[in-house]
This record gives structure tokens, sequence and C-alpha cells, in this order.
């Protein structure tokens, strides 16, 4: 049998693009998690009909739970139901995938697009951490004391892009400008790294993951890449990653992408 | 007559700290600039005394600029009344100094922390950028047109930290976690690199600063680096900037700090 990725995982923004392949791809798995939490912010709306429909047909293990980023109360609340399902065991995996983009050039960039990009690709990654922190505590606890950290024991992974990587900006700035994107996905690689060193002493693993150039509603059709091709990529990278990964930014063949 | 750094400069939060240092250190140069602006949120306030009577002493030279960084009413007023007095003019340099941090640990870290650091550290900056262009564009063309960038023909000085470095966080992070300040600063690092590709093409050089370890109510009195002796050290390295430190990350000495 197949080694397990883990026995319990949260994706957010799984109702379509790339989470909705990730929740997709884990419960398909020889060996799926036992619990699968798929985050959507509105689990009853049109556009969360194909998650419903997966959920249903794997109804003992996909929980559909209420997860807006942007809300402080909508992750509390999250955070106590997958607590209560998770019945006295710890969370393994968070996959921060929940993310926005307002493209446009600086003339057409405003304080609200700042703030709002940045509100869901930062602050939401952060808050869920902070309130989920304690059920990848008790994950990571559950393991011998000196087990090596992975996404089997306890991770966050936060989904980044190549676009986050101010080395590489010259290289592709003209092409797609983005400020509130690049700047807000630099921003998650500082909380990434922030969150790497804080969580060390539980035995958690931190890193951010670009899933490469993906055919969904933000990638655009002409994208290189299926979801099936960058989930399946990044589904290997998860279950590689060992301690030395924490902190890293690593894309969806595994190859590290500079700061 | 020793060459002067500029003809016009704006520094922002200028009425204490790093920034009150540099509106003197620059008046007080053999070669001052005509124009220096002092940005400043609240110029009759209480905290603003300082920079009033140095701005008295030299009425010729400074002129004291309502400017709140979070607010973009307050930036684009400063921007008219900058044009408005610069009279045909360009504007050479800019110095988004105004910043803020709001210490603490993840837990001590919420959604309003996160924004309002954010707010001042880098939407700020990318709004004082944006409206002030055209005076830094009308700088620049000031200068024959194969003139090779410098802060005496056109720039934009982010005032960024070490602490910015996601390459270092892990030597630094548990002495000050700063969660909001840390990730704020190395998003103004993505901002200082975009629009530093965005205004190649105008002759705007744009590049991020790391003052030291300061002696400020920010930096705290542990600092071992005085405002004189930061400000001494960033002034030569700014006058010696051309085209290849467009888009960097340097210190007060001029040494290179990896992203
Ligand atoms: N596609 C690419 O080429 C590419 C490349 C690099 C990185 N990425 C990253 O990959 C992640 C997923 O992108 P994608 O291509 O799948 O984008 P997408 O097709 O636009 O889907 C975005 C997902 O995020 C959800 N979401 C947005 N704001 C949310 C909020 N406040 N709370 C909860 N969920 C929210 C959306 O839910 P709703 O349906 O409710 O809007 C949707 O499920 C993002 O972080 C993105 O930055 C994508
Ligand atoms: N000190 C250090 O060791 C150190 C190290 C690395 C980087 N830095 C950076 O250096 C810069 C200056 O820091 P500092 O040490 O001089 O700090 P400081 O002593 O706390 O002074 C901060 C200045 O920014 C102004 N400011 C804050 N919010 C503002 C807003 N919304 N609009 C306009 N002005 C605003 C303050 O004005 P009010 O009086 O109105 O509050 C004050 O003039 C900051 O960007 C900081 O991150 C400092």
């Amino acid at each position: 049998m197949a080694s397990r990725i883990c026995d319990s995982v949260l994706v957010t923004g799984s109702n379509r693009g790339i989470g909705l392949e990730f929740v997709r791809q884990l419960v398909d798995s020889p060996s799926p998690p036992v619990k699968i939490f798929a985050g959507c912010r509105a689990p009853n709306g049109p556009r969360s009909q194909d998650l419903q429909e997966l959920a249903q047909k794997h109804q003992d293990v996909i929980t559909v739970v209420q997860l807006d980023t942007t809300s402080p109360t909508s992750i509390a609340e999250a955070s106590k139901l997958v607590e209560a399902k998770l019945e006295g065991k710890g969370l393994n995996l968070i996959i921060n995938n929940a993310g926005v983009n307002i493209p446009g050039s600086l003339a057409e960039t405003g304080k609200q697009e700042m703030v709002d990009v940045y509100t869901t690709n930062v602050v939401g990654p952060m808050l869920i951490a902070k309130d989920f922190h304690h059920l990848l505590c008790k994950a990571a606890a559950q393991f011998p004391h000196q087990t090596s950290m992975s996404c089997r024991r306890s991770a966050v992974i936060n989904v980044s892009t190549l676009l986050s990587s101010i080395t590489r900006c010259p290289e592709n700035f003209y092409r797609s400008p983005m400020y509130p994107y690049r700047v807000s996905k630099a921003a998650l690689n500082m909380l990434t790294r922030c969150l790497a060193e804080d969580f060390r002493k539980d035995g958690i693993l931190v890193m951010s993951l670009h899933p490469g150039w993906v055919q969904t509603e933000m990638g655009g059709s002409k994208a290189p890449l299926t979801t099936a091709e960058s989930i399946s990529g990044m589904m290997k990278v998860i279950t590689n990653l060992t301690e030395k990964d924490s902190g890293s930014l690593l894309d969806w063949e595994g190859k590290n992408i500079p700061w």
C-alpha cells in the first residue's frame, strides 16, 4: 500500500482551480487522508457545486468548511469546527491556497487594491497559522519526539508564485506588472520564513510552494500546465518534504526559487 | 565647492528620528538642495516643533508639507503643493522614510496590526511614487537624454531594514519576531524592485536603503548608531548611487543585503 500523505489536511479556496484539484487528487490517492477539510468561502454558492458533488461522493472523507480567509471570525469558527471533527486528534497539514490577483499597471493600482490583495494573500494565511497552531502542535506531538519534520507529521504550505521572487522580478515584470499581487506574495514568503522559525520548536514544517503557471481562472487559458499536472507535481514535492525544506520556496517540480 | 546631492528632495516622516536628521544634514550640507520638502503628518502637532524650528531657520530652503502616508488625499494634495512650489521644475529625489512598527509575537498580532503597518510602510510609498511620478520624470528629463541614473537626476529611496531580508530572517527572528513589520518591509523591497523596472525607461533610479540599527523612538536606546552616524553614512551612499544600484537593497555603509 502506498504510504499516506497524511491523516488530516485542510485546503483553503478549494471550490475551484488549484484548490479543487488538490482535494480531488488527495481523495483519489491510493491511500487518501482520513479527513480532508475543504475550505470554501461560499459553500452554498454557485461556484461551489463541483466541490459539493465531490464531497457528496466521499462523505466519509471530505468535510466542506465555510472559510473566508479575509474574515477573522470565519477563520476562528472554522478552526473550532475542524477541532471538533478531529475528535481529539491533531491536524497534520494546511495548504493555504486561497488567493486573489488584481492585475493592472501602477496607474491602475490604488490603496484598496493593495490592501484587499494583501488581506487575502497574506493576512489570511497568518491568521490561519495562528488559529490552527494548537491543532498542528497536537499533530506534531502525536509523533515520537525526535521524528523529523514532514507533511505527514505537521506542516503549513503557503501557495506562492514565481512572481513572488524579488530576485527574478526584472525577468518577468514587463509581461505582468501586478503590483498588489507581486508585493503580497513577497510578503507571504517572509511570513513563511517567520513561521518556519517560529514553529520549528513545535516540529511544524512551513514552506512556500509555486504551482507553476496553471490553467485556472487566475492563470488563464494560455498557461502551459493543467491543474492535474501541477497538482500531481506538487503532491510529489509535498510527500518528500523534510526538515531541510522548512522555510524554503520550491516549485511544483521541487526546484528552489530564490527570494 | 562640494557637489550638490540634488536640487530638490522630499523626505517623508521628517518631524523626528531618521527623517528629521535627514532634513538637518541635507540643509547643513556644504551645498544644500535648493528646495527641501519636509513631509510630516501633523505639522502643527507637539511632535513637530523641532522640525518647525529648523524650517524657520532655513525658510528659503525647507518647506514643511502636510503628508500622512496612509491618506491618498493627503498624498495627492502634497504632490500638488510640491509641484506648485517647484515652479515648473521637476523633483529629483524622494526619500520614503515614514514607517511604523507594531512589535509582538504571532499571538499578539491580528488583522488590524498587519493591515495598518502594511498601509503605512508599503501602500504609502506606492501611492507617493505614483502621485509624484510626473515630477520625477520632469526632473529626469531636465538632464541630457543619455545621462546615467543618479539621485542628483531623479530617484526614489525606500527606507527598508535588515529585517526585510527573507534570506537573513533565521539569524534574527527570535530576537524580534515583529510579523507585521518584517512582512511589510519584504513587501516594500518587492515594491522597490517593481518600481525600479517600471521607472527605468524614465531614467528614475529606485532602491531600498537600510539605515542600520539607530537610536530613535523605533530603534530604542540600545541601538549602536546615532541618527547623525546613520544619516551621514546614508548621505554618502545616496550621493554615489548609479544605474547599477537601481533595484538593490544596500545598508548605510553601501553594503549589499540579500533579499
Ligand atoms: N494559476 C496560476 O497560474 C498560479 C500561479 C502561481 C500561483 N498561483 C496561486 O495558486 C493559488 C490558487 O490559484 P488558482 O489559480 O486556483 O486561482 P483561482 O482559479 O482564481 O481560484 C482562487 C480560489 O481562491 C478562493 N478565494 C479567493 N479569495 C478567497 C477568500 N477571501 N476566502 C476563501 N477563498 C478565497 C476562490 O474562491 P471563490 O470561488 O469564492 O472566489 C477560489 O477557490 C493562489 O494562491 C494563486 O496565487 C496560481
Ligand atoms: N531606527 C532604526 O533602528 C531603524 C532600523 C531600520 C529601519 N528603520 C526605518 O527607518 C524609518 C524611520 O524610522 P525611525 O527610526 O526614524 O522611526 P521613528 O523614530 O518612530 O519615526 C517614525 C517617523 O515616521 C513618521 N510616520 C509614521 N507614520 C506616518 C504616517 N502615516 N504618515 C507620515 N509620517 C508617518 C512619524 O511621524 P509621527 O511623529 O507623526 O508619528 C515619524 O516622523 C522607518 O521606515 C523605519 O522602518 C529604522
